[in-house]
């Protein structure tokens, strides 16, 4: 399952306690870095992100009353999105879809390389400077955070203060409040009462995003997890954490001690790796 | 104002009893055939009725859990549009540029060939007949009415026998309710309580959809109507309405009389059209 | 040849006087409207005026040293079009072709729709008001005038006022200058001496742009006038003229009288159509 | 040459026996895995497979009638390909740009990702499940077999049975016959007899497709082979092989002994690789 | 059905002397100009003639051996695409989508700068002087006929000279076959043997090409002959046609008489127009 | 700051003599071998090429006065390609935005595919042969030398003799003028004096391109050296070099020696690596 262990100190412990083996699904990881039972959810929490900013900007919702695709003579409505991983990538993709003025912001070259090839002028990069971020966000519409870092806690790129700049009835859709929020204002909410308003401005933190698609969630994660289930069922955990490495990397927790580093940095604790 | 005066007996009777002149807004055409007030709305409401098909899809919405993109390796979700006229055009730009499986039925050659033309192999065209309708809306995960015929009632090409035979938790859209709507189970709702359910398939049959989005649509509308009312205020109503043939087609009752064709024929009145 | 006598009535003086048959290019109109010898001298222009753009704001030629495409994660140089017809169609698909962030303004919704279903998110298209003129204008690195009537003078729609607001630096490339300019500080100019500044902002105003591509347009002429050419070497202009009504729409002087309605109205003299 | 020994033991054993230097195209192998002297003919044999599957197709060449793009308001063709690598990417590019409706299975989803990348809603992308094999094969028009392992034999996705429940008049082309085919029914064929009827579906099975486009494919193995053709004849064979890791990979059979551990898994032969 | 009697005076004849009701789905004309019974066939052709292209151009069907697509670092094939009307459109639309370098020719700006507009710089278009079509067709691999006059014999574009000039193994399909080609080389063939060759270059002048995807063919027909049939049975041939103007334009024999003024034109013979 | 010391014997001596510390941005290289600072330097290069190219083929420029885009039934201009590297890619990417017919050469298979996948027939990729680059230069209106090697002098691939070969008016724009030149005729030019002509073909070779677009290049160049300077000014050269790999490959030369393997070998002089 997924832990979120480096925003969760106190499961965390509560982990530690009970002596559990606690494989993470977003810390598996691939040979090539990549993280094979994150990107699925990262690919449905994306497109998501942006369903849900159209929706919270119509006006019985709540928000400002702004048609993301505008129509021919109306100005589009602007999507801003903080980070160009996997999350930001697939937000980016919809909301050119339906129409926006979408600007994607990150410090990492070739992500916005990426997206730049395959949206020309549908899109505009720029790099995450403070500065840019600021702009940005004044004129939002829509805000996405997107800004994910395995098995770490998000950092803080919006403050209180520049919320407080945007424009009234914008919507802010903060993907990784898994991760604690890339914004001061983030909390996490539920499917049950998904938004609340800060400064007039609406925020989605829905913690488990995919539960809203739950019949696209359920089969694009039964892909990647069975392998590892079957490994796991018939080897016992021991044996499958080590003679598989991509789940070795997976637990977060084991025996009482955390022993994936970025999740015992985050919370300043000490951590002993799994051997092979 | 929009009378939709066609599904209106009601409406009509009070306008010729209170010998107003009554100009619709739906009905004011230009030479070329053209409804210049009539094309902003229907593209608005085209666009954001994708929208809320993907908004009532999800679980906590009440609908299937679907999204409509899928994933890399995950079916994406289906989109079936009855019409592709400016409401289904519209549509179907947005379901596509959300990654559904689109598929438009028509009567007309000329406007699914433009489809095919724009969107290439990324939306199913099909003739418009019975069994055509529905083979594609037993499989749909979303159903956008978009049916609409200037001044007339819209026919009702989904029978209740055929939503029963719908996938459970799919969602109809529509947008035709203005004219009675398309679908045997349709009834007007409003933006504070928009959804009903029929056999397990929301509908949402919102009468004025474009004022969820309020700013848009006054930007939008400010446009085209602008003329016309600065017409209307420097000459006086009839004045105008002779000088001005596209005004003039706008004109549905006059003096106690229907003086537009299609509505008097859809209500069985007698017809008395305004003189240049 | 071309002759754009509403914005020059000594010239307009002078045919008269000579009495000669004078057949403008620009008004030679087809039965559905189009102008088959004016299209393509305004495609060429629109696709020149983008690279005319593209050129004068480099820091050696004088301008803001500003690259319209950017690069990934800089901002894309930002492109406004005024007016949606041949030329601004052109000119929006060539700054899009460079990667710029491109908007385009008119009053016409039919055109900006033609550009929002080709281009999509990549165009921003708008209503022509004043506020949005305006509001444009000053965030431009590039101007693209782009307003023109048959046989009409072109509006002011920028003016001095404003071309005072633009950014330093910035460029404007008034197609529009054969009639007369869209642009108060418009002033024809030559490929010799093709630009000027006023109040920094760079002009380019040459009244025949065409001519720098004159292998291409040399092309494209001959294919439209050929075959008109040879019906006047073999009936003569009289009868040419009169079976012809293509081409009798495209004599704007004749015999001493202005025949052209459009030339007639701009310059206040009286007009005698040339009978068929 | 192209060996394709893993299906072919007795042409193993001949080589093995003659003592020959067997270097296979198809192992050819650089550093970063891709195969440069398989990956141009694997890119023409699957943009071949499309036409040869819509040729197939036509009613006078026994096919189920079906024009792949159909036209607007007819249903398109449906495309199946198995098998995202080199060969699937390249069909499903060619069938998207006949305009079917295209569904690629894989189970990897790097692989299926870059297809929605390039192509969104013009191709559904599906996991490579039993069941959706199943459920894709029967409502094929035309199937692409594109499972192809370097040096190893094709797994036989498509069973006997599946082939049974096929639309009848529709046309498999099994690219993997080299390595055996991925389907039960394949067996090789030539360009002088390329079909055979299984159960009313024609199958195209022809060992040595890019053949068919002789041209083409000279120009393309040429560029690849020139360079280590010069190596080898000016260094040698041992040496060569010894020097160039990339041509190394490619040795299959040396001095009576199997080279490359795919071929010798395959056959369960022993294994003696080249030392560098 | 189709009759085509421009290029048939002996069918024309035999009609006449039967004195039947000729109704010819090619002259069936809709009061904007559109065919709507030529229009589905005529796209199927065009869409096939690309495929016939392709496959007369593999070694074993006699042709060139080369793939319209190339691969990377391979030329594209050429095709060579006269008239950009409904034919030549969809040929070129199919030919653009399997990758092949593509040039359309025609006289009309309008159609060229609708491919202009829809695929950029993956078409050449160029005006259809004979210069310009005699340079395209000695370069062609593929050369399609696409000039089709609603009633009329096709102009020979491409004389015997000329197809001498072509690359050997080059391939002509001439969809103006029904209407007597647009080669000077060209002669009707049959689905049983579709090509011969003159000259080295490969004819495929099948007359009724759609026969060959006969499912999609007659889904495409009936959705318009439907409505007409209907017609026809209900009121009987004379009050049918006096009713029905688009039907009424499709006789082009009736009791003996030509009624169709461009058959009549073609045979040099007197024309007699059946009354509304 | 750049260097490029593999075409500079005499700067390299003088910085061996001073001793300083030499880091070149542009060989600054990260873990992946790609450039950072090189990278953001070659996309403005590369997207400039072309619009340089453009420039310079009007005939006030000095050109053969050609449109790139070319005009409905007018021939796009041709623009070749050498390289497909950073610079050649935006170089491609700008001129087929522009319209123009491109073709692109390299030795790099994998290159020329994304390309191909990116641009499909809107691109043509050819293997970059000595017949092949001479048959597409006596082609070109415009060819733009894009083979650039980091840290290596540029090979010659246009030679004087091919020059001569040329069409009258063509343009050259040498982007690897930095490093040599890609042609026998290319020398050095600055903004001030841009052009020269060999054989009737112009010859852009300016050795500081982005210097044209100071804004875009000044943004671009900021965020990729703020971190290098940032670390180098708090912890010295020495440490910074040791302890980030990235910048200690940016060092070409250091206390008198070479320290870039590539400008030794390219120098023919002996070179001493900083360690760890």
């Amino acid at each position: 399952t997924y832990l979120h262990l480096a925003a969760n100190p106190g499961l965390t412990q509560a982990l530690m306690r009970a002596g559990v083996h606690g494989v993470a699904y977003e810390t598996i990881q691939a040979e090539d870095g990549s993280l094979p039972c994150l990107v699925p959810m990262s690919e449905i929490a994306g497109r998501l992100a942006v369903q849900e900013a159209a929706k919270y900007l119509e006006r019985p919702m709540g928000g400002r009353g702004v048609l993301l695709a505008g129509i021919p003579g109306v100005q589009r409505g602007r999507v801003v999105i903080l980070g160009a991983g996997v999350v930001g990538f697939n937000a980016a993709k919809m909301a050119i879809g339906l129409g926006a003025q979408v600007t994607v912001l990150d410090i990492a070259h070739r992500r916005l390389k990426e997206l730049d090839d395959l949206y020309g002028p549908a899109v505009q990069t720029l790099y995450a400077s403070g500065d840019n971020i600021a702009a940005c966000a004044r004129q939002a519409d829509a805000l996405i955070g997107a800004v994910l870092l395995p098995g770490a806690t998000a950092p803080k790129l919006v403050t209180r203060a520049l919320v407080k700049q945007m424009q009234p009835g914008a919507v802010i859709v903060d993907v990784a409040v898994d991760q604690g929020g890339c914004c001061e204002t983030t909390k996490p909410t539920t499917h049950d009462d998904p938004v609340y308003s800060v400064d007039g401005v609406l925020h989605y933190c829905v913690a488990n995003m995919p539960g809203a698609v739950a019949r696209t969630a359920t089969l694009a994660l039964t892909q990647q997890t069975l392998p590892f289930g079957l490994e796991l069922a018939s080897k016992g955990f021991l044996q499958a954490a080590r003679e598989n490495a991509v789940l070795r990397r997976g637990v977060n927790v084991d025996a009482g001690c955390i022993t994936c580093p970025a999740v015992a940095q985050s919370l300043g604790l000490p951590c002993a790796p799994l051997a092979a």
